[in-house]
């Protein structure tokens, strides 16, 4: 038998003893945090049929995706742990009491180029909190809570919570006429913080034909400064013009002034236009976590 | 976009809440266990180069492995923790500190035919010692008292560690002039519990030739009735004969005598020489737990 070479493939993480008991300490930290908040455990197997892990993929997750054949079966490796989450409830609808609070800590698995800070196998830790028919918007301010307790169990202390609701862009977007191009919108001005505003002008006016005059009230819209409560005064002047801005801005007020009260200082919290999150699935709050001390790390 | 049906694979464990909980209970319970007896977490990748995985693989292995290409890159699913760990070693040996001592508890992938109690994503649970040179034999001892203190924290009271040495049967087996065919005698004599005595003789004289008056002395020697200090004293009556068998038997009792001294009650442990273990990469100690009130379950 030929001698193998023992090795490791680029991009899946394997660690020595020390900084394998920091990774455990970090993630009963966070199971821990988050049994607090009355979110339950689950987990789903690593392999699906290919079939419900694609069923809501677009190009690049088809490309990324570990897809194979045993047998008769077409199966992937998840993809992420929300297409699982979603596939469980439709599942198990009837056994399961909404809302439904679950965490999950687990591995997921991109076929992706293995570049810096970009694993093909890595831990993700979400929280979800699913409904069976309208949430209280109470819920949305959880979220922030067990991320600040978590942080801060953590041992954390320089952090950002960014929010934002997607009703208020949508809203704004229609009062400019950009309703059609809403998505191409959002997807742009969501890497304002890689690319810089003068990009961001360029890409709307260029690749999405957006008149120019429009593409600098989007920036002065998102770009305003201040304290939250210096924000929700400006979005007011808004008020009264479009039914979904109108709802937005009462989501997002309601969640930062439940946010407080939950204990979360504001220099660990505050609104960001900017956020927009580049997904179509995201309806309402929308969130954004940053490392102030290391802004490189991005979005955590 | 066609309606997909939600579903998961047969032999794909997915838990409701309450007894994903109790899941994650039994899990920190023997994360604690292990650590109390220093060994350190690890925790490898999920999918590794088919050539590292398949290198000591027989053909069993190679059957039911997932194994699939990504590019031009051969891919498998762990099929145990045990060859991830040898690759481990190897990799980080400069690293390491022996004796290296770990557990591991993490999911691993056959993709054989689903049947009752058979899984085909299922988590193990191992501990083991390494050494970089010859292990004092305390450390054989050191495994059935982690075992007695872990199911002691799961609330188990009724099992018991089972205990053989190889050296012992390959001694005894060479007396017997049996030497060439010990593999088979050992993976036969190890399915006693499933097949039966007689059974296990039809095998050995139908096909392996082990002459019947042989296969009786085979059968009588490991099936002597007793206790651990009993067997023992039978043992001794071979003393002397056998190189290999002498090693074994002192081993043996030296184990039995250190997993006493280390606070392990005579009702959880016995020798056991019917105890063999298939696998070829097994020489000296070997042990198998069962739950004495749950014979179906099998060795755990």
């Amino acid at each position: 038998m030929a001698q193998i070479r023992p090795h490791t493939l680029s991009g899946f993480m394997e660690l020595l003893p020390e900084d394998q008991k920091k990774m455990q300490r970090v993630m009963a930290t966070l199971r821990e945090s988050y049994a607090l908040y009355g979110f339950t455990p689950l987990d789903t197997p690593v392999i699906e049929s290919a079939d419900v892990l694609l069923a809501k993929g677009g190009g690049e997750t088809e490309k990324q995706i570990y897809r194979f054949t045993k047998g008769d079966s077409d199966l992937a490796l998840r993809f992420d742990l929300t297409v699982p989450l979603a596939k469980y409830v439709a599942l198990h609808a009837n056994e399961l009491t909404f809302p439904f609070r679950r965490y999950q800590i687990g591995k997921v698995y991109r076929g992706e180029r293995a570049q810096r800070g970009r694993f093909r196998e890595f831990y993700q830790a979400d929280i979800d909190i699913i409904g069976d028919g309208k949430l209280d918007i109470m819920n949305e301010a959880e979220i922030p809570a067990v991320i600040y307790r978590t942080f801060n169990a953590l041992g954390l202390k320089n952090f950002r919570i960014r929010v934002n609701n997607r009703k208020v862009l949508n809203g704004f977007f229609a009062l400019l006429g950009l309703t059609e191009k809403s998505g191409d919108v959002m997807r742009t001005i969501d890497k304002l913080d890689k690319i810089g505003p003068d990009k961001v002008r360029a890409v709307l006016t260029d690749e999405f034909a957006v008149e120019p005059e429009t593409a600098d009230k989007v920036l002065e819209f998102i770009s305003v400064p201040g304290t939250s409560a210096d924000k929700l005064a400006f979005l007011r002047r808004y008020e009264g013009k479009n039914e979904t801005f109108d709802l937005g801005l009462h989501e997002l007020a309601t969640v930062v002034e439940y946010v407080g009260s939950f204990g979360v200082p504001a220099e660990n919290f505050e609104i960001d236009l900017t956020i927009a999150r580049g997904l179509d699935y995201y309806t309402g709050t929308v969130y954004e976590t940053v490392m102030t001390d290391h802004p490189e790390i991005g979005s955590v």
